[in-house]
């Protein structure tokens, strides 16, 4: 087989065979196929798209370039959550602790961030002493004791998938539907999950900014799964304006032990029932929690009752994490200046940009632009207003937590332009769009 | 300047600007942008196209990314010839003695054949001592004291040429007729040519097929020279027969001398003085051989009057060649077998494939298949015949000329297969299908 053959085929618009892919993944991922073949390779594929079954094939040729998790032997089923990331986006930090206090493990491997904020690795590094390199041995041991744990994806997973995204990100062939969706299912596929809840975010501070893109993507990822023998689910939900309250590593933290003692922002909790009621769904595999107000009852008894919260600090406990930050959030990582930005007059909030805000946040320190860079866990911003508020001139429309004047002024002066106001009153935001069952 | 910025520009479809072309080519030309950026960008312009503009920009970079050849002080008008490679085809070995002639000083750089045959340099390499890799000083020199100079091209003229077609060979990003356009371009202009006739085969032994592609890439590249400020005119010629009887080095050289002796193949001789004459043309510069039957007549004069051989001598003596090879052909390499192809039945020659013709000759030993590979200069193929001919069953159609048996057995099996025969007149082949006049 001849790499120039496989790029004329693609760039012909013809499909590829599975031993093609098998062979270009395996070839390319010992180093045996040089980067430029793979680079017209991936704009060939950009430009001339993917069949399902290529997508699949794809997926499964990188999933399986490296290890497998396989955790047959300590849980029956393993059930994973990924989102497609956004401003705000602590729910992994809630949903897992919440999911295992209902008696279904959950063992989820988790990345860093790039661009608007940190990722869930870099959340919990707020707490001090989390260890997110565990190895092998500590996480199965994790998952048979205390049946949660969050690490950081092993370098030994789809280790195709990591060298492509690198060469994505500088080919200009990052935005491009097969390419992202099996990106992200050849690792949940490597990490050994039977089952998957996709959040698929939509809007301004989301990759995809228009519904049609999200469900498109959304589907392919559903197909994939499905393909593959996963259950999927995937929701689709707004990304308009940020989730819940804190843009910013410990205070995002803060927000989700909140929300673990049955507070925190609405809108927040109810995502997180949502999503948590899906990964339950689909540990019940039709057997139990069917019934889905039932599940809802349980989930809200498990953030009432503490256990949802006790399975936080037994997940951060496990890991090395000081859980006393836990019981007292205000010994989390605190920015030196936090200024509040009030608004210049009154009206209804028509627009609150989830990624001015993202950019902001990141700005002042919260986000990263390139891999590798160090990330301030303790800056950021609290929104405290929503899509269709109506706030009077004073009030308080955000708290910036900086530690840098220069940081700030920038910040607020970015975050003027983010929010709009209506002298009208305004429709509130959807939580979600859509829900797409695999089959 | 991002090069990710560049080729998402036109993988998006839009037009690079000449600053942005100009920095590709700089930056990639000096060893800072590396293959796999090119490579995306190139599968980019391949399946997105380029503008006039943008193709004439990227040539006049390539041309200038190296030395550009000045002969302004030697002589007035420099004219070149380009043929797109063919079957059979030795009309530089002809043309350029011949312009010569006339009084017009030739100065040209040649390259070496991939595929077919040997390039223009491998077959004068048959005469023993001919010196290809000429300093820039003796060229100088020949062109000024004897009018006539060809040797293989510096690799200091237009480097980015030669980078580059080096990645599209290895990404499948070769048949794009901008960049096919813009590296013949480049290099013509780099060489300092005033005015360039093109010779543009078409048919099943050139690179284009039919004559809609033929005449999209004349037409392009005569736009470029155009808007470089060059004379240009492109004639589009045929290439479903080999052209002149002798395919192979050695018996190419033989059969260039016979026809600068006023003999040899009539289609040859018709082909040569057709692009002489342009070249002649555009020398004088609308100023003296605009009567095109008056040109054709001092042509035919040179061939039959022996300067045209002459100046062949002169060329051969002053590149160190051996000029008793040219008195004496029979001292040319000589292969081991020759042996004749007959006629099975009789009928009229219906095809000459000459895309199977340079195949056979190729795997007899005539040609390379990839860059540095040697060439047997001896061996090839003499076909006697043209399609319309009429033969009687026993008639040589095919002298082969052989270093092995077992490749001369292999040849005559694929020879079978490239002649087809029909019972019924069958038409002659143009030799020309149009003439494209640059403004």
């Amino acid at each position: 087989m001849r790499a120039v053959d496989l790029i004329a085929r693609k760039r012909d618009g013809q499909s590829l065979t599975a031993e093609q892919i098998n062979w270009f993944i395996a070839t390319y991922t010992r180093g045996e196929l040089p980067d430029y073949q793979a680079a017209a390779l991936l704009m060939a594929i950009y430009l001339k798209g993917m069949s399902r079954e290529e997508t699949v094939q794809l997926t499964l040729a990188m999933a399986h370039s490296g290890d497998v998790l396989d955790l047959s032997d300590l849980i029956p089923y393993s059930v994973d959550k990924h989102s497609s990331g956004g401003v705000g986006d602590k729910t992994t930090l809630i949903v897992l602790p919440l999911v295992a206090a209902c008696g279904v493990p959950v063992a989820k491997m988790s990345g860093r961030g790039l661009g608007f904020s940190g990722g869930t690795l870099d959340k919990l590094e707020s707490i001090h002493g989390y260890n997110v390199n565990l190895s092998n041995e500590d996480f199965r041991r994790l998952v048979r004791e205390q049946g949660i744990v969050l690490s950081g994806q092993s370098n030994d997973l789809a280790p195709a998938d990591g060298k492509l995204y690198a060469l994505r990100d500088v080919t200009a062939t990052v935005p491009s539907l097969p390419l992202i969706a099996s990106s992200i299912m050849s690792k949940k596929i490597a990490a050994g999950s039977n089952g998957i809840v996709l959040d698929v975010k939509v809007g301004r501070g989301a990759f995809m900014t228009n519904l049609d893109d999200a469900r498109a993507l959304a589907q392919i990822m559903v197909d994939i799964g499905s393909d593959a023998g996963r259950d999927m689910i995937a929701v689709l939900s707004d990304m308009n304006q940020p989730l819940g309250v804190a843009v910013g590593n410990a205070l995002e933290v803060k927000e989700a032990i909140a929300c673990l003692q049955g507070a925190g922002p609405e809108d927040l909790r109810e995502h997180c029932l949502e999503v948590a009621g899906y990964m339950l769904r689909l540990a019940g595999r039709g057997q139990q929690w069917t019934d889905a107000s039932a599940v809802r009852t349980l989930l809200q008894q498990k953030l009432a009752d503490g256990s949802a919260f006790a399975k936080f600090r037994q997940l951060v406990g496990g890991q090395g994490g000081d859980t006393t930050m836990l019981d007292q959030p205000s010994l989390l990582p605190q920015a030196e200046f936090v200024e509040a930005l009030t608004a210049a007059s009154s009206g209804y909030i028509a627009e609150l940009a989830a990624d001015e805000i993202g950019i902001a946040s990141s700005e002042l320190g919260a986000g990263r632009e390139k891999k590798g860079d160090p990330v301030d866990l303790a800056v950021g911003l609290e929104v405290h207003i929503k899509v269709g508020d109506f706030v009077q001139s004073g009030d308080i429309l955000i708290t910036i937590h900086a530690n840098s004047q220069v940081k700030l002024a920038a910040c607020r002066a970015r975050l003027e332009k983010a929010i709009r106001l209506s002298p009208t009153p305004v429709d509130r935001l959807p939580l979600f769009y859509e829900t797409i069952y695999g089959n």
